[in-house]
């Protein structure tokens, strides 16, 4: 089984270059890996946390996903998803909600803080907290522990909610496990010291310190004027300059190949000017980001591809998500009622067999492909439409048989007229279990 | 518009008689009234907090659900569903979680309850506290909130939650309404005074004093036997009795019309005996919950019925709840991404009337009647499966003009192969809008 690695996108906010050279670019070739399994999300439930401005909500929600996607991330590799598209992930949060400690969400840094504020303010200690942002790190344990994520890349800020996330899993399995372990126990992975982008002054390239370097917004003339901003000493075209420290050096590297990076060095030392040495910057970082961008813009203009590639990213997301749901629920007693479930009158003895539900493919008169599933005792549970290729036909039974109720949501089925979907997912189930 | 009550069943314990006279009986009357919507779902979710034996859970679910199907809940006019059937519910949850103040949630009675307990006991004032004791109250108020309920029945107890839920409604008004009302604020419904049916020691009855008469357990003869066991005076057979004050009597006007009051008071008061007049009582109440007792049996027999009509339940419950969400979901910023959502380039001008979906209605040469929705480009939407009558066909084209998404979840049709199900859910709201 290949290793799980999500990665939570946070959605507020427009992404400049620093994001870009110390998350974003790092993240996507993380996600090229062989081995790992990538689920990358919008956050976008978390977002509702700090922001009551709908409409910034849904436009960043929207540039957000479209820098994903124009700077490389493989959605045929990846699940690249919303999180409000997962209705297991706030139905998990539930079940997750009843197992942990109102103690230990006490002890998380996000709440500490405002409390702390607030004391310091000789403030109510909860003044202005809302259960959002208190009952958080629930959330994000639904996220993580939703798909069994071995690794999830965080901040060093979120080591501490990987870890209540590691604590409410050990007490779900715990409890619910009966001895086996439903929920991975997910390692926070803490990524190196990644090389902070310094911002046109040199500190941490940041929009509060109004430093930064926008990745797409503007144009390639906005990345221009800020590159015409980074600071530099006085020295004049022709006079030796010392590059090492500079926020000039430290941007040109972030783009820049080993050879690149000597002869710029090498050059700046012999005294190419200032303005010369931002423009060979622009044309560099350009040619990076040109052709980025300009992707970027055609998914700006056509928001309903980006809309068609979530979707896609979620059903594959539910693939996993779904039928786990489903165990989950079995787990804490949300079980289907099932006729199985409860003592029956024992009826006259029947062959073994006849007590199997069953599939059955064939043709109709239109010429077209259809299955359906009949239970034992020959009600009709599942009826599929009619498909042009009778293979197809024969691929979705096998699904259907082996993969159970996780082949059911995207298969051309619909429920026989008097079938419970409980009864459905009893007999796929008794008919992987006779697979086996 | 018919005023919507809703009604939130727990699923712990078996009832006993005395829930069945006040509260079963009552509420089932309540539902038949006219002008009203009733909601009655079984609160699973809730029942997670105090429960982590899945088995219980499971077990009593069923048995609550068919007791009330047993005690004549009519799922023809009630939507009578579990909660954990109902996924909005768990998203609004956190949709409110985000606009809930902490404090308010400091001061909700059982958790107060709970943290008097642990300072008399010297304990961290959090100890043993879940975070869903902690913050059931917003799941409680996201049951109510997402079918717009106007009136809950509640005990006492409850009344503080009813306010919660007011609170939290009348706030996300005002965040995400632009000036009018997503959320009906509820209103609790306190029962006057109903008469608590006394148990056989005449105090209140209830499992912990171990004085309840079961309503179903056990049968006809456990009803007997409890019965037998109600205290009374000595006095003999022929000696005169005084009916008033006794848990008998009490019991038996339960059941009783007023001409059996009546006379029931004056055979006791003419001397008629204990042991008979207990015989009588088991024999009234047997009237009544006999035959519901043989359905309930029948229905215990065969949980594949009670789990139909609970999803058939939820079926009608998220006709309600699945549009609001997702009006919910564009009000706090949750909105598909439209290609009209974003400026675009202007094309050629093209007839007003060429810009609109289009719903087409054919036969095919298998006989079968078949409809499709193509977007504005000509693209496939949805694709209806082959229905045997051309009415039927029609009646869902009208339907899905007329309410848009919420018609889709039933409707026999897919998604087209490269639709987006945003594009599906903006080319009906285009179309819903055109009709009016």
């Amino acid at each position: 089984m290949k290793a799980r690695v999500l990665t939570g996108i946070t959605t507020t906010g427009t992404p400049h270059l620093g994001n870009y050279v110390g998350a974003i670019r790092p993240a996507i070739a993380a996600s090229r890996e062989p081995d790992v399994q990538s689920f990358f999300f919008l956050a976008d439930y978390h977002a509702l946390i700090k922001c009551d401005e709908p409409d910034r909500i849904e436009r960043s929600r929207l540039e957000i996903a479209a820098t994903w996607l124009a700077c490389g991330l493989d959605v045929q590799r990846v699940a690249f998803y919303r999180q409000s598209d997962i209705p297991e992930t706030p139905e998990l949060t539930w079940l997750l909600t009843c197992v942990t400690a109102k103690g230990q969400m006490n002890r998380a840094h996000a709440y500490k803080a405002a409390t702390d504020a607030n004391e310091a303010a000789g403030e109510d200690i909860d003044a202005g907290v809302t259960m959002g942002l208190y009952s958080y790190p629930i959330l994000m344990a639904a996220d993580i522990l939703l798909f069994n994520a071995h690794r999830v890349p965080v901040g060093r800020d979120q080591v501490q909610h990987i870890e209540m996330a590691r604590d409410i899993a050990q007490r779900f399995n715990h409890l619910f496990g009966q001895g086996r372990d439903l929920f991975v126990l997910p390692q926070a992975e803490v990524g190196e010291a990644v090389e902070l982008l310094p911002g046109l002054d040199g500190r941490k390239m940041s929009k509060s310190y109004d430093n930064a370097i926008p990745l797409f917004e503007g144009g390639a003339r906005a990345l221009r004027e800020a590159v015409a901003r980074i600071i530099t000493d006085s020295r004049l075209p022709g006079e030796p300059k010392e590059p090492e420290g500079t926020p000039l050096i430290a941007i040109w590297d972030a783009f820049a190949d080993t050879a690149q990076r000597t002869a710029f060095r090498a050059e700046l030392r012999a005294g190419l000017g200032w303005g010369e040495a931002k423009q060979r910057l622009v044309e560099l970082i350009e040619a990076e980001i040109g052709p980025k961008r300009e992707r970027y813009e055609q998914l700006m203009a056509h928001p309903e591809q980006i809309e068609a590639a979530l979707e896609a990213g979620a059903r594959r997301a539910r693939q996993v998500a779904t039928p786990f749901m489903a165990e989950l629920r079995r787990a804490v007693g949300l079980r289907p009622m099932l006729a199985s479930a409860t003592p029956r009158p024992v009826a006259a003895a029947a062959p073994a067999k006849a007590a199997m539900p069953l599939f059955k493919q064939y043709r109709e008169s239109d010429g077209r492909f259809y299955f359906k599933l009949t239970a034992a005792d020959g009600a009709l549970l599942l009826q599929s439409s009619g498909l042009a290729d009778g293979r197809e036909a024969g691929a979705w039974v096998k699904r259907l048989k082996t993969e159970g109720v996780a082949a059911l949501a995207g298969a051309p089925v619909e429920l026989g007229p008097d079938a419970a979907r409980g009864a459905v997912e009893a007999a796929l189930a008794a008919l992987a279990a006779a697979q086996e």
